[in-house]
């Protein structure tokens, strides 16, 4: 199943795309993609519903905005320099025995098309293509062998980060990764069972036109089930809770001179199986 | 205004104490404190509601367990190393030049007077007291001067850290400070109005009955209005969310030898005008 949310800002409302490409507005299910949806078995119950309204159920009209694929999680966890040739290009002199965490702040979500926005006075805002996991149940120390059982599914999100606010201000990455606009998730959360090995996707990025990241999510160095259970000593992950799980090389900080996004700038990026993203750079503006 | 939440975790109540020391339960005024109560000016709703409603509000029955003061919010963001002398018993040869920022898992978020839960195979829980700022209104790019009117006001909050996990396991330190129970708040959220200047409040933590930690939140290094404004540079801040705003001096991290929780232990903090909290240290076990 192929889930996605549409309509404003903070208003979105919830939409399955059916196996002919056409896209339902499901709002008559009655429920947002939240934790509430994936703790009380919604994808099954979404896809049991769908058997006797998707009939009925209206096509969403053409020109729509397409919104975060998932409503706001209670976190979002990042796996820093989970790729080899990444953690080498960002200046490792070694790759992590343990995988890195850290988080980003919930309030950059935002839809998949969406502009990104430059900070204010803000010079080195960077791109990161990433695989990201939706959390279907809530996992408290678990195995790795039961680790895909807690997947609702997959989806694309580029990990904006402002390389000066994440190493040259004072301790600490979540501070160039938080800024609004800085995590566009989707189009669409692909359920598990539709994207089989997840470890085994190609991943793309490019920026205006030209392909700067191209790999593949087999290279990661830890691997998805073993973060899953690896996170879940250090925190409760709850349903709908987002794990992004790393960017390979190819990002600005890497790039010899470093180049950063200017306005007017247009970021594409995909993963097999998932769709694609596309985002045009924009100045901060006061509202 | 004194808000409390009351009742089993996740499933708790709306209440009030009043001047008197009454505490009543408000769960008529319909509505729980979370982001939505605060974005939509909650806290003068639910004080004209008090001036009707008051009186035929029922008392909550004695021996009730105190939640968070406020519901899980969108983000729990911490300040590091913000007391002089803590920052240099952690081991920093200089004190920051900028605030340091790391969050904390909101999945740990828990009442005052809960146990607090030892981590499997852990053996370096740490306490923190710390004044934490609940943010009233969205604050985005926000002047020092204009900081303090998007607060709604004022908690304790334990910051536990584990510190292995913290320090000796990879980077970043969101790792040691987001286990379940890593994040009592309460017993109330005080409103600003009745704190008065929050930069000049006493605090303390005993262990075992032995003050350990005590200080004057006048000692921070970056100010309340100073912390909520650079913040505001790099996320947007909502209503309801947290920021707890580092720890003086007296974590076991920084004794010699070194000293961490044990099963059994009792922690007991304070802080002027806000009330006081008391955990016990229990072992992880399975549910």
């Amino acid at each position: 199943m192929k889930l996605f949310r549409f309509g404003a800002f903070e208003q979105e409302k919830p939409g399955v795309e059916l196996p002919d490409g056409k896209k339902l507005d499901v709002s008559a299910f009655g429920e947002d993609f939240n934790e509430k949806f994936f703790a009380t078995n919604g994808l099954n119950r979404l896809s049991e519903w769908l058997i006797t309204n998707a009939a009925t159920s209206p096509e969403v009209a053409e020109g729509f905005r397409y919104g975060s694929c998932v409503a706001r999680p209670s976190k979002i966890i990042c796996i820093g320099m989970n790729y080899a040739k990444h953690a080498y290009e960002s200046g490792a002199t070694e790759l992590p025995k343990e995988p890195i965490i850290f988080f980003k702040a919930t309030s950059a979500l935002c839809g998949p098309n969406d502009q990104v926005i430059i900070p204010r006075n803000s010079q080195k805002t960077d791109w990161e293509v990433e695989l990201a996991v939706i959390i279907g149940k809530k996992a408290s120390y678990i195995e790795e062998a039961d680790a895909l059982s807690y997947v609702a599914g997959y989806a694309i999100h580029n990990d904006y980060s402002e390389r000066e606010y994440q190493l040259e201000r004072g301790g600490q990455w979540v501070k160039g990764k938080s800024n609004d606009t800085f995590a566009p998730l989707g189009p669409y959360l692909v359920t598990a069972d539709e994207v089989g090995n997840a470890n085994d996707l190609n991943l793309w990025l490019t920026l205006n036109g030209k392909k700067i990241q191209d790999s593949n999510t087999s290279d990661m160095i830890f691997q998805i089930p073993f973060l899953i259970s690896y996170l879940s000593q250090f925190m409760t992950l709850l349903p709908g809770d987002m794990i992004t799980t790393g960017t390979p090389a190819g990002v600005g900080l890497g790039m010899k001179p470093q180049m950063y996004l200017k306005a007017g700038d247009v970021v594409e990026l995909g993963i097999e199986k998932l769709g694609a993203q596309k985002q045009e750079a924009i100045a901060w503006k006061p509202l």
